[in-house]
């Protein structure tokens, strides 16, 4: 069950938004759960992470001093709700540190919640999709990061992840070749973005919207796609999405492509 | 010897720009050589065209109306230009007609003149490759248009054109598997477009700066990519390139992708 939560923090002394840099969010996050290991090991997963975060201040306000922030955090499989959520609501002295500054969690709400089986089941067969990029995305090959939206990618990534933490699986090997062969970038208008994750790391990705147009009516197929952009918004796409990167936002009401 | 030479057009009354569509101007261009087949000919080869037409007024100001028009003419193999230049230069009564409207040929200037040799022994070795797509560019595949900057993709359809036309062979096999391998998208800025060709069919393509970086160090294998960069500007890349679209300016000083 993914679940989409706002964490608020508070500072105990101004702090620059560009010191923030999402390794140092990452890190914040993580020692909220410095005495909780059980819950500290279950968001450490070998392979894919089963959460995603995201700070939005980093990616609009970099220059600004600010002495409180949000965090969303968005939890991705079923069994991790109840134990985030035990240590965030009940745990006292919550208190973390960012650079020496004090920060204290003070609130957490749940804003979004959707079942695995609700997103499919609730899934349209639409063949436009369009998808927003809000962060920086790309996708790893060797030593490269590939920014081009190839439909191949990103659909991959999504059911990487959606099969990894769902109960109810999507068959990996038809719906990628569907993909392969079907789903098209009707048109996109984007741009690529280098951002600095921790002193001298950098992540290039490209931001933006995509359309993409599935050439064949295939019901099934079409629904599990467009079940796979409704968890995107849980899930981001590409690399780094525990620290912000590949942030999506999917257009419901989606429109074709047409200038 | 690839040439580009630019045509001025008299018109006996205004016409609407937005009515010189890609393939009335390519209808246009035809109908100068309607009395000297041989030439027609050899224009009309059976598959890749060995030239490229660009009207930059329809994709600049479609709305506007004009008495007179240039168009951009790119003669891509050696043979052809001296065929060309006797019709185009000494033939009389060169006189079209633009939907009713009498066109008649100006003038004519030849602007820039390579030889494939040449451009290939000029080439620097270079790692990073910017090129800006001035009007839409896509690939096709199957019923679509592909409208991402595939390096793949792009550097394919040059590699294809230049052995098609260039007395000097560069080995595909070889130069493709360097590009699969080693040359990436290391950052754009793009958007699509779609076109109206004529009436209702319209084509979508990218128009944007990319940057290319590749990898490895391979002189020979960059030389040619950079030899390729050069002959785009009078070759294009994509498709309908005969009738204005995948116009490519090559960024000789070439900057590297650092935001």
């Amino acid at each position: 069950m993914p679940v989409k939560l706002l964490l608020k923090f508070g500072l105990s002394s101004p702090v620059k938004v560009s010191s923030l840099k999402p390794k140092v969010i990452h890190g914040i996050f993580f020692s909220l759960f410095q005495k909780n290991k059980e819950v500290g090991e279950l968001l450490h997963s070998p392979s894919l992470k089963p959460f995603t975060l995201f700070f939005p201040a980093y990616f609009r306000k970099p220059e600004e001093e600010v002495t409180s922030f949000t965090l969303e955090l968005n939890l991705l499989n079923n069994e991790l709700f109840p134990e985030v959520a035990r240590v965030l609501f009940f745990e006292k002295e919550l208190e973390v540190s960012v650079n020496g500054v004090k920060a204290e969690l003070r609130s957490l709400k749940p804003v979004l919640v959707e079942t695995y089986e609700g997103m499919l089941k609730g899934s349209s067969p639409k063949r436009d999709i369009v998808l927003d990029f809000l962060t920086p995305t790309s996708f790893r090959k060797k030593d490269a990061d590939l920014v081009l939206p190839e439909p191949y990618l990103v659909f991959r990534n999504l059911l990487r992840r959606w099969n990894a933490f769902s109960p109810i699986k999507i068959p990996p090997r038809e719906l990628i070749s569907f993909v392969k062969e079907n789903l098209f970038v009707s048109g996109c208008w984007i741009k690529t973005k280098k951002v600095e994750i921790m002193n001298e790391a950098k992540i290039t990705g490209f931001m933006g919207r995509v359309y993409f147009y599935a050439f064949k009516e295939e019901p099934e197929a079409l629904k599990a796609l467009n079940a796979l952009c409704r968890f995107s918004e849980f899930s981001g796409v590409g690399r780094k999405t525990t620290m912000g990167f590949g942030k999506v936002r999917w257009e419901r009401e989606n429109e074709s492509f047409e200038e």
